[in-house]
């Protein structure tokens, strides 16, 4: 079970916490926690760092942020340990969550659990702070922002967990953001894959890395809400969206549990820029002296187009970057102008980029064609287009991003049916 | 060196210290440091576990409160990082600082710092939370409030240290308490023993445990103000106090650097209480029988005077308590009554403890006389007395504390000669 800074932010909702996973070790789970630190308590702590030394080291970085999850781990145990139930704080060093790479940005490696999971076997529950591990030489480390998700699946995988519940603000993963339309409905079941192209392209409810090693390890991850009746027996009945692999999606398809359907989810991300770089001349290599500073910079670049020239020998190139690293690229760009030999360079950062998902786009034909054409009839003009096999997004005008969210949702038959919904 | 709450708390005051630091490792000095929380912020998480768990499991309360420090290390580091210094936080778990006994209240063992040393002697600043450690099973423990100056003497014993400097919000110790006697000086040296007794008694500068381990260990102490001016190139030419041995005393006295003096300081002490139990039958055990079931339940009894009889067989007896613990013991006392066989239970907690500390009276005579004899000339009536082999105690009416004090200190020509001291 993973609860994150808003659920344990103060005593008394690590209380409610505590009241949910009082009720799975009631019915008989073994259980290990995850917790992230108060909500804002990062925040303090990052705010401290930058004010003691700019360009921080990441090691000591690590040494002051993790405090927080150590914090709301101890509370949590403190809190249990009040109703009865027996609790201990696993630290990350403790465990250990062993990590590699670099501080402040490092990845879980092997988690050695033997003796926590003794103590669980033994009816005692197991709070281990997210967000934490330790180095190869010993040393604290975290594993960046919103790294508690993969902490908890991580976990959940060392310990061969059944489920790995992440509780959150949100009580599940939609068919497309609620707040565009009301129809949108709450998907029960959802294969790794498509989750994973969700989280990537801007539905914000898992961190995807967390998610790519759920599918890694097949852990199977539960979302829902932590705002729960904190009384309800059992997340079992919990109406939270469960994540699964392929091969489970698979039978419970045949087992009628699911429905079939082209596509699954819709999302939008409005943090994309374009760049258009106009009259780049048309030979072998050109494209790729574009893209390979900028890759090597470690700049994402996503959708590319290549226009067709105007003029004989020359092209328009296309492509898109976050918006924050967008001055980086141009200004990257700029200085190899005449290298380059393009014309001129355009940007933009009033674009949407729109991708509808779904694993049912491997059987089904025709889901581009659908979403160009649902486009089309509305006016919605596409300025760019990427595809996955499980994926087809689109660049359009950010104005018109709702409108194109709604029009794909009805487009593709995910409106709930019940006007309550 | 060692820093309080009060010179971390915030980034503003840590870059302060890392200044004093920075200056002590650019005069040629390995330097390790041990910091206490943020001011407030141990108060801060105490209330958590308070919140969570009334009757908290120390453990657990362990692992919330040992995080405070473990920021301003971290944030110490970056500091002095950001001056150009090399420097890494050495978390207890790391150095390791080993304790035993009680979470909460963990005694230092043996620290184990043959790492930390190479890193020091490799130019590295090393940075150490005070007030923390680790179990022998791996657990976080610390030691009780005021335990980061036992941990800056217990690191320093151990990395053989030339000195401990422990700032604070003193720049020093006084012969007796400034706010008193506006003549008060500045003791440049004192004896572990000396400090044990004033610091014993209410002067509190220093933790107990701290001066006793520095006694054991034989770490010269040095006590100094971190509101110096943050550029002053050395401690070694701070005015502050230092603690030494009786040896090391000897050789300064015999050098002529030192005074030689009956009395080197007067501490007072309000926080105590007196209870006189009347008409004891004066028989063998009876005595035994008031102080033994006191001792056992932890109640600490100081004084101890029994009375002449008035009448015959019987004998008052009066003796001195923590004012916390008074209320225990009344109970515990009135429960017995009819065994103990006392009249009258009477208590007064109006009256305060003058103690008058020095090694010179080993060689001194009457120095216990001069005290009687100088509070009775001022119409001070003494209530009780105590002393060891290099002190003598009172107990007197609070009302004239400071009356006493100022009597005393002028009596043993402790009054600073020059009036702008």
């Amino acid at each position: 079970m993973k609860f994150g800074g808003t659920s344990v932010a103060g005593t008394e909702r690590i209380r409610r916490v505590a009241n949910i996973v009082r009720a799975q070790a009631a019915a008989g789970n073994e259980v290990a926690v995850v917790v992230s630190a108060m909500a804002g308590e990062t925040d303090r702590l990052v705010n401290f760092c930058r004010e003691a030394n700019p360009l921080y080291d990441p090691a000591e970085y690590d040494v002051v942020v993790a405090s927080g999850e150590q914090v709301t781990s101890g509370l949590l145990a403190l809190t249990l340990q009040s109703m009865g139930r027996k609790a201990r704080s696993w630290l990350g060093w403790q465990v250990p969550v062993r990590t590699f790479a670099s501080h402040a940005n490092a990845r879980v490696g092997a988690i050695e659990a033997e003796p926590m999971i003794e103590a669980m076997q033994g009816g005692e529950i197991a709070i281990i702070p997210g967000f934490q591990g330790v180095s190869d030489n010993g040393r604290i480390t975290t594993m960046g922002r919103g790294g508690s998700d993969t902490s908890a699946v991580a976990v959940a995988a060392a310990i061969e967990a059944d489920r790995c519940d992440i509780y959150t603000d949100v009580d599940g993963v939609y068919t497309t953001d609620p707040r565009i339309v009301a129809r949108a409905r709450k998907i029960k079941h959802i294969a790794f894959e498509e989750m994973l192209e969700l989280a990537s392209v801007g539905a914000k409810v898992l961190q995807t890395r967390s998610v790519s090693m759920a599918m890694k390890y097949n852990v199977r991850v539960q979302v829902l809400s932590s705002f729960v009746d904190e009384n309800s027996p059992s997340a079992d009945s919990l109406p939270g969206t469960m994540i699964v692999s392929e091969t489970e999606m698979g039978k419970l398809l045949e087992e009628g549990k699911v429905e079939r359907q082209s596509v699954t989810g819709i999302a939008h991300d409005k943090n994309e820029a374009r760049v258009v770089l106009t009259r780049v001349p048309d030979k072998p290599g050109a494209v790729a002296d574009i893209f390979t500073p900028l890759g090597e910079a470690g700049i994402n670049v996503d959708m590319i187009i290549q226009n067709v020239g105007r003029d004989k020998g020359e092209t328009d190139v296309t492509f898109t970057v976050p918006q924050a690293e967008l001055a980086r690229a141009q200004a990257m760009l700029e200085d190899r102008q005449e290298a380059l030999g393009f014309n001129r360079l355009i940007t933009d950062s009033k674009v949407a980029k729109i991708s509808v998902v779904g694993m049912g786009m491997k059987s089904h034909a025709g889901v581009a064609a659908t979403m160009f054409k649902a486009l089309a009839d509305r006016g919605i003009n596409v300025q760019a287009i990427s595809t996955s096999e499980i994926k087809v997004s689109v660049l359009i005008d950010e104005d018109e991003t709702e409108l194109a969210v709604r029009v794909l949702h009805t487009a593709y038959g995910l409106d709930a049916e019940d006007d309550a919904a």
